[in-house]
């Protein structure tokens, strides 16, 4: 089974956020692939993952990096697929890496999502993924559905909360 | 007794900092009810809890929520009554939250209060509360005089920590 | 006719900004009153103010400054009125006028609206009043209904921006 | 021809940047439709066109707005599309739209772009519409080849320019 | 003996900061007072305080305060007598305390220091009164010297760390 | 008559904020001198500057400086006298100077003003000097009543905007 | 004449800035090539510049770029030369180039200089070509020098500023 | 064997970043010094190890600080040597350090690295000697190849981690 997403991190290290976007593609039965290749370590094998990767069947990369991130935005130069970028908290409470991925000049836009935040990164490959297949986007549909189920059966416990005058 | 607060909150998460304004209202036995609804999660919920609480007889709105925080911007976009909104600290320091709320375009605002700052959105409502109640206005004056004593009693406190050259 | 709300600015230079809760009061025909006074410049005027507010009518306090904008706190902390405060953007792009209004410690919040927000200061004034009076409370309920009516007016002049693949 | 992308924003006051994706859609030959909305002053509208959005065969929904910026996150909660938001520098520089757009909580994403970067967010439906459509995929990669050509040409110009010791 | 400074803070819980400026005092043996008073709490407390500061023979206040940190501005306000401000670390990494205090607008000045740096708020007193004593004079350039000395010293502790090409 | 205050600045294009403390000490008739000395690009010159303003009877220095502004901090350490500092916005609206001042380490304090301050530098000169000599203290006093008369006069004025509603 | 220094910057519109490093190199008679790469445009360019710039006798690279600022380190990772960064003003005042430049992760470090700051690279790669170049060092002993000389002869300028109480 | 590397830092408490520059010059076998030197509280011994640096055979210097960070461009003021600049985080996340030391005036640039970036400090400085010395070159040019091994070495540990869907 060829992977259709590849996660890709600058460093191992980054691997505890970015599992965030795995587990979401195991949760939809989606095919994929991690590695961890660095902008600046590994400029050479960052260019053949990224040149190389739409003949290998990948439709949508994501791509996690901390500090001076610039690994989303010097793969999606190198590819025609769509690439969505985590912002990781690595210094400056993340501000650096937020604005080294999302500030990308006209021509070649990164798909950031929040700090740290790969598990968003994964939906949104998954949302990618269901507008040409019907089936994962049934189970998007559900998978919302559930997001609103758990707010609602978190509300029922707060009225066990106990304050005097509290009236629900 | 009909609830006159209503105190929302985009996760159950966030309890630990909003039941600073329950407590509030408690001190001043005003009835009040506490839900969590998320503004991206539970979005039709949100608008029927909005658009119902006028008619419920909830007076004042206290809303929390953090990161990009859409909640009270997206009640107070459905409701006539004031809305009071606490940017609750979830990430970046709470500077996302507090813009997410503060910033509001002309025509809906929020009565934004600090990061973190439930107690103060639990004292606002009871001051807007106190314009057509004068019980409740007696009381908060006494309450901000009891604000005074604590203080005055703090800084006798001061007066036991030795210094050599200290002279009071 | 005494005046229910009572505009506050740190100096007549802020006209500018704060005339647009001004206007929104007229536009609800409610009587109100505007005066510059300094919490620097003009402490024993700014305290003789905040005390007698409540005794002449007033009912809510709008209150805006720049800079190191300490009015409204100050204000905040000598009557038992809401306070409204509005940031006024007059140096670091309103940061720290928005910071030193909003971040106020527990006991005395203002109800703090986005950087030279006075419009909504106006708004949040006339939700306050409506709280007692039907008939203000319905007024505010058609002027919601009238910023509708004004985005989807604008709208329609969007059908007719020109591109060659638009298709609404 | 029915619109595959939706152009939404705040206020027609945005225009002015979001055509920047109208451009590339129409230089793509994709069928879109824009439209003005606000999350604040038209909910109602908006949760009409974001519920609707997937039956009446839009793809992709790019969302811009300023300030508190709501719009694309609140659309998101409502379409399992995917949605690319803009942020519209309309006050502090730009960061209070940013932050408000991007730091979306876990389960609703927005695949955010640069302030005021439309003509990025229209290349990201482009390339996300590519996925299914290998036509489009083709004239990508193309669009892409001229990027570069256009670095080429001007890097030529720069060689006019004179310095003394300037050798290429 | 009469107090010649006043170090003064908003609440109690600030005094783990503020007691630098008073450890530095006791060293110059100059005699001070220390006071909590709430510049929102309390405000009578702290304009008595400020006004009758010059009278009782206090040269120099020192006021320390976090978040929304009016209490130098407020007494500056109230008092001809140099006020130097401490922005306390109390949220938002000291940010907001910092601007309160420091962006004051033209006419009353408060000379800040940085934040948490009682221990320079106390050295500058110490210049201050300096200017008209000759024996503090002549004792603080002697501090100045000492410091010179602890860094001389702590740099021969540096020699010992080993390196293999470390060559002093 | 020799100068008792020095105003030194990193650059003669930082006049233009700099003579804001240059009026103050005219209208106090307080003797002063201008320099321009860049901590630099003439660093013996500072420190001859600095090492000797004391014994030449200078009391107190106003340092200004933009970007990386060390002058200031460069001055405190050379001399027992107080420095005041002036952040003068020359890039990122004034953020790196205020910190460059601001932040200095233990032992070496600046008294630090407002972005641009020079005026509110001036007046604290004005009253660290009043504390050794009455005549300029009993001018202060005076100094600190006209603000407050202008602003009751500029109140006035506002009395003249007309609004519908307005009833002062 | 080889060229010793490259300068790169990523768009002809940052020649206005850039310019500023090569008119430093003229006057220091060094030979250097300008060009305009995009790191996100031309990947491959960048990538064949980078790799050749040793062998071609370029000792040092000077890259200027705006927004998510990847250039500078792109090239950082494929050379063993020192690469000098240059943050440039396209948006966000600076703050995103600056950190897309500066917080390089360990490894690959760029040496980063100002926001627009090309002249001061132009020197630092003068100051890296002066180690092993005498005549260099010379002449740039005497530039510092000429430094000095320039603010000297402002500061005379001062002197003729007219204030009443000026003593100099 | 005489030091060419002078590592120097503002208090001994910066030793556990500062040695990151130490470390990587023991690894390059490159002989060095440490030094503890504060620009505000021994400005003359700053002043004579700066000013003595290359006569000693010093040929870059490497300086962090921390806060009000002046010592890495007082170095620079008065040495024609390049100066690299470590931001060491003390206080504010290092936001302070990091603009006090990158935002040098014209003239006089510090190539400064990424916040505790002492590591990259040292990679630079071998850089600038590699210039000089072909032994260094070569051997640096091994670094750089063993920094990609790591990281491919730690892709492959990726392989081991288990996920249902994952394919690599």
């Amino acid at each position: 089974m060829k992977p259709k997403v590849s996660i890709i991190m600058g460093s191992t290290s980054d691997l505890g956020v970015m599992e965030g976007a795995a587990k979401i593609l195991d949760e939809f039965e989606i095919p994929f692939e991690i590695n961890a290749l660095s902008a600046h370590r590994t400029p050479e094998e960052v260019e053949k993952f990224a040149k190389g990767a739409k003949d290998r069947g990948i439709q949508v990369i994501i791509a996690g990096a901390g500090m001076a991130a610039h690994l989303p935005g010097v793969i999606a130069a190198m590819t025609p697929l769509p690439v969505i970028g985590v912002p990781i908290r690595a210094s400056l409470d993340g501000w650096d890496a937020m604005l080294a991925i999302l500030q990308m000049p006209p021509g070649i836009p990164v798909a950031t999502v929040a700090i740290n935040g790969a598990n968003n990164a994964g939906i949104l490959a998954v949302q990618m993924l269901a507008l040409g297949d019907d089936a994962i986007m049934t189970k998007f549909i559900q998978f919302k559905e559930s997001l609103k189920e758990k707010i609602v059966k978190a509300n029922r416990e707060l009225s066990e909360v106990k304050f005097k005058f509290k009236t629900n």
